[in-house]
């Protein structure tokens, strides 16, 4: 069965990493069918919309995506793209590879985000000249999808015992208590093992011992902090892949975004995106495909050649090919 | 002038580490005047309330509140404490010492933390079974009031060149872009360098170079998360202390908890809470003595005695003569 994948370069360094990950996919002989379009601050320019609605429309329906970045339009094109392939989780890794300069080399942690509501439900209003109010959503429904999400994924994998349930339920006593109360609720009757952080004490705790924590489940921002804060810990965004999960098709995008110093140069590390497109392999039933290309990665890491951002002079293509070879 | 000092040990080792900064503020020979006061769980337990009004009242009166740490009512405990003195704004150092082992040992930074409003307005409301909602206010006058007192603080002191406004106005536009167009327009007209900074952003980057970091100007739940995630920076909550600071009086706590699994047996680390004193002594005028204080700390860290915490077995008595003789 063909799989049409939707790829979006965006702006930046993701002109050149996007196309990177696609001719890792095109040399595994998969029948996939690469459909692209156009984002960000670039078609913003041109067309007067950073997210054309024939984008939008190509997400909604291609079986999967692969975005690469976009500039200052980033909320503008990803918030809406999240929403175009229906995503309730946000899939991040945040593992650093042996070889690579990370402040805590131990780090291995899984951030399964909320993806569609909390702060990002996006209902603001300026009531007065001095007062303006944002209307937090935490429903039972958003948080039950993630949390049988998150029961499958720690179920699916022998590695993972359970997960940890991080929020600030002690302040937002009723929307994150709901959040809390389902997750554990579904967790508990799923048999699965859960344990509890508050997030200020979660960013405290995996600086200094990440190996306490696994998987970690949790409301939107605190993904969008957390995991950020779990880049930090393995050396930089310049790794770490993200899936957008939906219920019927998913998107998948580096999360770093599009390095203006270097774009243009043909230097930029593909490999978050490529990681991004094995994830994208699992996500479609190609695991042993999958498997390669996250092996390849890892030995073109630690063996090279590397871009400049890990002290080496190769270019994207070198590593690209590398990793091809490796296949 | 005598000051009268509430003091609030709270539970766990807030009992031993807040006599132990008493002990060190009573050696100064300030004509001080100390309250005492409960709070906390044991209390709750006696007499139903976490917070009884007589300790409400005197923090609110006093013109300096000492307070230890709560166990499980920490938030009904510290939220209401931080309204009796009319808190706009928490200032919470995060620094490494010489001598301490730490992540990051060059982290030295100041988080200035708005703190009446944002998520903690408390406004939430469960609409219907599936949806709960919270209310989340950023007004003007909170915002400037925190942004003159922040530039006060970069202007009384040469090290520092301005602050860093962290806030997350790419997604909540209307809340945090009120919060960050109204600090920044404060500090350009008293003339004092700012930047800003996404906090998902801030969190990867303090983790890879905390010394691109100086002073930090944020809303209340980044400045509590990002805080925390400095304190893992610098080796833990164990020596950080923290100003709740209102136009009339002001509240001093080390930024730690209970500590249960040590309480009791005199061995807690006072440094936090000394520090803390310390901050204390420069809000009231005492500006030699808080120094004094600041440097007989830092000398005991460095040399000793120290509690186990930090890898010593010195008491908790042990570590205040110390810092006691030191002064
Ligand atoms: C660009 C921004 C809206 C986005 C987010 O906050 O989700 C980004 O930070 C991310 O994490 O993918
Ligand atoms: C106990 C809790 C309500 C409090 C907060 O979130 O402000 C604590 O984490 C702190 O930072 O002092």
């Amino acid at each position: 069965m063909t799989h049409e994948i939707a790829v979006i370069p965006g702006d930046g360094i993701g002109q050149e990493v996007t196309p990177a990950a696609v001719d890792v996919l095109e040399a595994l002989e998969i029948d996939f069918e690469f459909v692209e379009a156009d984002a960000g601050d670039a078609v913003l320019e041109e067309t007067g919309e950073a997210l054309p609605q024939e984008t939008y429309d190509l997400a909604a329906s291609a079986d999967a995506t692969l975005f690469g970045a976009a500039g200052e339009t980033a909320a503008d094109v990803i918030l809406p793209l999240r929403d175009a392939v229906d995503s309730f989780v946000n899939i991040r890794p945040a593992k650093a590879y042996p070889g690579i300069d990370a402040v805590r080399p131990e780090t291995d942690l899984v951030f399964l985000r909320e993806n569609t509501e909390g702060v990002y439900s996006g209902l603001e209003d300026r009531l007065t000249q001095d007062v303006s109010t944002l209307t937090r959503v935490v429903t039972e429904t958003a948080s039950r999808d993630l949390a049988e999400f998150a029961c499958d994924y720690v179920s699916e994998a022998d590695e993972h015992d359970g997960f940890s349930i991080v929020h600030k339920a002690n302040v937002m006593r009723e929307t994150d208590g709901l959040f809390r109360d389902t997750v554990k609720s579904v967790a508990d009757e799923e048999g699965v093992e859960t344990d509890e952080v508050l997030m200020d004490a979660f960013a405290t705790r995996v600086c200094l011992d990440p190996e306490q924590f696994d998987v970690i489940v949790c409301p939107n921002l605190a993904g969008d902090v957390l995991s950020d804060l779990a880049a930090g810990l393995v050396g930089g965004l310049g790794l770490l892949p993200s899936a957008n999960v939906g219920p019927d098709r998913a998107l998948f995008e580096p999360v770093h975004g599009t390095a203006p110093d270097i774009a243009g140069e043909g230097v930029a590390n593909p490999a978050a995106t490529i990681i991004s497109a094995a994830m994208l392999l699992e996500y479609l039933g190609y695991d042993e495909e999958s498997e390669a290309v996250h092996e390849a990665v890892e030995a073109t890491l630690e063996e090279g050649p590397r871009t400049a951002d890990l002290g080496g002079d190769a270019s994207t293509e070198d590593v690209t090919n590398a990793v091809i070879d490796r296949l």
